[in-house]
């Protein structure tokens, strides 16, 4: 997968040349090209930014560099692409998001910085996506994370394959609670069933678990799950004991 | 403010060094202290994940090295802090956490890493956070992320004090659209109104602008945002344009 990102940040990204994502880079599985548009600014200062139109504080992204820059990327490979807009009021980014992107052969992101930036650069974007209700300085953060969301997507990513469908939220529901050495630390035990040695028993304690943090933390999603009649059994007895 | 980050991954943090968050740690307004806290484990090899208990694909961090790293925190700074489990079940991370945390004196961030961690490192915590319903691959990138969030609201920070305040969210509803130079670019014109002059129009522009594009993308934020009688109309009359 290709992966262009539009950025006035080009060092922020050093954090995809990490862990999971670095080694993915390294077997050739991601290609990510991190361009600094200032350079496609004809502004022989190369400003980047100017002043909003009808007044207010602080500066907005100009049209051109970008405009430019996305020019340059179409020019080297004509094919399909999606662009991907950082925008608070885009739409949320989740999993099936994630999902979904990892499916195409060529991915642009576009990072905006500061105050914003001029209306017009919406029309180059085929998705535009939040990362979430909260304001950042810039869209480099929030595309660095769905980069590491999506890749782990891609084939090959991931050792096995399965592990990113067997996450929490791609099951439906919250990941029941791990441990590992040592069984007991600072007076904190390990749960017995774990120790047991009973797969069975310990399949059954850990989808009970996994159902009750669910109903704990994120009842929202319990409503969504695909869930058997011994699951509704199970939180019809939880909500009994609350009461 | 202080920040101390517990992490594998030191190197993911460069991105905290550049702009707005670089700055406010040139100016010492944030003191950020990035802890590798493989050198707290006592495994000869410096191990810091084990397989789980009961079995399963992946490896989780143990409890041991948190514990020690936390430890120190609290040897050198024994008074009140905010510790943040970057956890896929938590809370929601949004703009109002992000202004309850930037308040705090102290925080400090545990970054997960792979498949997961022992249960017991979530005692440690006052806070458990979520950036969002998706899987990644580590918490490093949502805890600069919440940091970047966060410290806009500390005093200083940005150079406009009112600025955190007046983004999309703060005001509960999306921000209007904005426009720079040139007026006309690739065929697309900046709106009239911003070039008229008349500012009294120019804000009313904007304020319906910001209600349409809220109304548009996120109707959820409207059932909450306070309105007035001209803007409840003003929605009425879209809602009406729309049928």
């Amino acid at each position: 997968m290709k992966i262009d990102i539009l950025t006035l940040f080009p060092k922020m990204f050093q954090a995809l040349d990490e862990s999971v994502l670095g080694k993915a880079q390294a077997k050739e599985l991601l290609n990510i090209n991190i361009c600094d548009f200032r350079q496609y600014s004809t502004d022989k200062h190369h400003h980047v930014d100017d002043t909003p139109y009808g007044g207010g504080a602080g500066m907005l992204l100009e049209p051109q560099p970008i405009y430019r820059a996305m020019d340059a990327i179409n020019k080297a490979d004509p094919n399909f692409k999606r662009v991907i807009l950082m925008d608070p009021a885009g739409q949320r980014f989740d999993q099936s998001i994630a999902q979904n992107l990892a499916q195409e052969q060529h991915l642009v992101f576009i990072c905006g910085h500061y105050e914003g930036f001029d209306a017009r650069i919406e029309k180059l974007a085929t998705d535009r996506l939040s990362i979430g209700d909260f304001v950042i300085t810039g869209g480099e953060m929030a595309a660095m994370i769905m980069i590491d969301a999506l890749a782990r997507f891609v084939p090959g990513v991931l050792g096995n394959q399965d592990s990113a469908y067997s996450d929490s939220f791609s099951a439906g529901l919250l990941e029941y609670p791990q441990y590992t050495r040592p069984a007991e630390y600072r007076g904190m035990k390990v749960p017995e069933v774990l120790l047991s040695g009973n797969h069975q028993k310990i399949a059954q304690w850990r989808h009970q678990e996994s159902l009750k943090k669910t109903y704990q933390f994120r009842p929202d999603l319990i409503k969504q799950a695909d869930l058997s009649t011994s699951d509704r059994q199970f939180l019809t007895d939880l909500q009994q004991d609350d009461n």
